[in-house]
């Protein structure tokens, strides 16, 4: 039976670009099915993509193809890549995108590049490898093609990488940063559920929040409900991270927090202000 | 044969939410097809996403299972539910999104907690029951399982519901709201065609409405374009409600209406203006 | 076996419109796959329309269904038409927005009038074709039924047309129109990489290219990343027309173009400024 093929871009939905690529691999091989995991990644922002699509593996089919065209050097030097990790397949450019993803996979095994003109459209343009190179050879691996028949192979080890969000735990405080912000404008924190038990802030139950020289209280809560209407909180989100929510509103519009902000979360000491308050 | 699903939610499509339903569904019941009925439900706007539910209805297949996430409350008490309504299922939180959609296909007949962890992924998350606990028991149930096997009956009389949108009716006036606005900017009326006759207005060709301090004079049209180029309009929309039209513009914009804006509608008096005059 | 749908439309997908009408062909005929190929049509924009389901022909699948629905005169005096060209059929008001596709695909054959009820949904609404007439004519082509039990037969020849982007090509001189602009602020010229060669310009790197009183100098780039960071440049596009893009920004907003702006585009004279210099 043909892979699943699991397709995440930067390329929205206003334009043809997602379409056209669903048309190359349906004309392709209708049997092969698609979900469209996101295209609202921001334009060219590979560690968000990469980020995107290392949440979703544990909810992806097993023996998948993951297909991540975020790709502001297309057309350039940057290879077209397929990776092989665990039982599934990563196709996407050598820029980091995939890097994410691998890992959670249990890591990177083999790598080729894409070459073949088995496994890509004829011509290629310089600007639309989605269409072009990456969509076709998605569809190559899912239908069952071999890995290794791409092209040359490559070392897993030199593949591109984006660093993985981190975050530095010290006894009662965590460094970390906002690594996304979703449409109900809560937002996401690199750091880890397990990261407040090594800040030995567990049993916490009421945080001050830094960023730069302002701070806000938030208590701990389980649900957005369990905050007061309005209120902010601090929550364990979905994917495992901290997040900053505020119940039936926008954290990030009401607390001015963006993408990259840099955040300290300590145990409460009194010093700041309640959020809202 | 598998049931379709029909899925609605407030997720939106520039994060991955909606995608990573699609995935689980797909993981565990891949013969299973999965129709988008929207995503762009207002966020945690629970009465729109009832009101889009209920008049998609009339279009979809029949014996299908509806999947409505409109979920401000999620993690907290409220309960996730599916409930049987004619040959078709609805499965949500018991938060009245569901309540529009099971009066039209005939009245909530059985209804279910959902509980079974054969019909939820585990762990369940505090934030994300879409994923967690709504998709999969959409499947669940898509692939035939029994609806009494998801957890404790539940009597569908103590349901929570929303209102439905309703018009005040008395001769030659019609008192409603705004219940909608859509991409070209066409304004939703709470009150359907038959109100018209209820208020002997069926043969009136021009309408005053009134919001709060101001008046439109508007003609009724069948179509956007027997008004004249950028010329409002009262229009029977495709949904059969009534609705304030501009051709080739935005009624939205030009007249500055909003959702839930209260609204008079009646037979000329010449006390108005005519709009965009 | 049966043809695949292609769906473009100008309906967005906040509203529940293009579900509804994924709903009714899946409701009628589960086996038929639909593509969204956008339904990020601007409003109305008949144009646009027919311009990206033209490109879009390349990359289809072979005997497809063509769904086009931008639809500003619904309702009114205008036809619903089927329109067979090639081995595929297209579907849509006679507003033109199919004209440019059909001429892709070898020219209009025969053209019908979609009238017959076996092909309709019955009421059919005034205001929203696309679910009660195109969406269901759409999916009885796709599922095989004659072309010509449609309704009454069309000349081809008197279909409405939009005409085709075009460039007035002297020689060092391509006078042409902004015809797109997409999520990345890619500007999109109505001039192919062939006027390059009939205005007499390709070996030229550095070009002039003027809009109204201003002038920007940019190099010929093969790739985005040619340009220098934030470098404006004037690229051959994925659909082999000119471009002005900027590597890494957004080339409508730093130049201020917009659709419908009037560019020239001429070999370097030294009389303007280097965009972003």
């Amino acid at each position: 039976m043909a892979r699943t093929i699991l397709f995440l871009s930067d390329y929205g939905l206003d334009d043809e670009y997602v379409g056209v690529c669903h048309s190359v691999i349906a004309r392709s091989a209708p049997e092969v099915r698609v979900i469209d995991l996101t295209h609202g990644i921001p334009p060219r922002d590979i560690r968000r993509g990469a980020l995107v699509l290392a949440d979703a593996v544990a909810y992806a089919p097993t023996a998948a193809v993951y297909l991540a065209v975020v790709d502001p050097g297309v057309g350039t030097l940057r290879l077209p890549v397929a990776v092989e990790a665990g039982e599934s397949f990563l196709v996407g450019p050598d820029n980091g995108v995939l890097s994410l993803a691998w890992d959670v996979l249990g890591g990177a095994t083999r790598a080729f590049a894409i070459e073949s003109d088995q496994a890509t459209l004829n011509p290629i343009s310089a600007t639309f490898h989605g269409r072009d190179v990456f969509a076709p050879a998605a569809v190559y691996l899912a239908r069952g093609r071999a890995l290794e028949s791409l092209g040359k192979a490559l070392d897993p080890a030199q593949l591109a990488r984006v660093p993985s969000p981190d975050a530095t735990v010290r006894q009662h405080r965590i460094g970390c940063d906002v690594i996304g912000i979703d449409r109900f404008g809560n937002v996401q924190l690199s750091a880890r559920e397990d990261d407040l038990h090594r800040a030995q802030l567990d049993s916490v139950t009421d945080f001050e929040v830094r960023i730069a020289e302002r701070a806000f209280l938030l208590r701990k809560v389980r649900t957005f409900g369990e905050a007061s209407e309005g209120q902010a909180g601090l929550i364990v989100d979905s994917a495992g991270r901290l997040a900053v929510v505020v119940n039936g509103g926008n954290a990030a519009e009401t607390l001015e927090l963006g993408v990259g902000d840099r955040v300290e979360v300590g145990g409460r000491t009194g010093a700041g202000r309640l959020a809202r308050d």
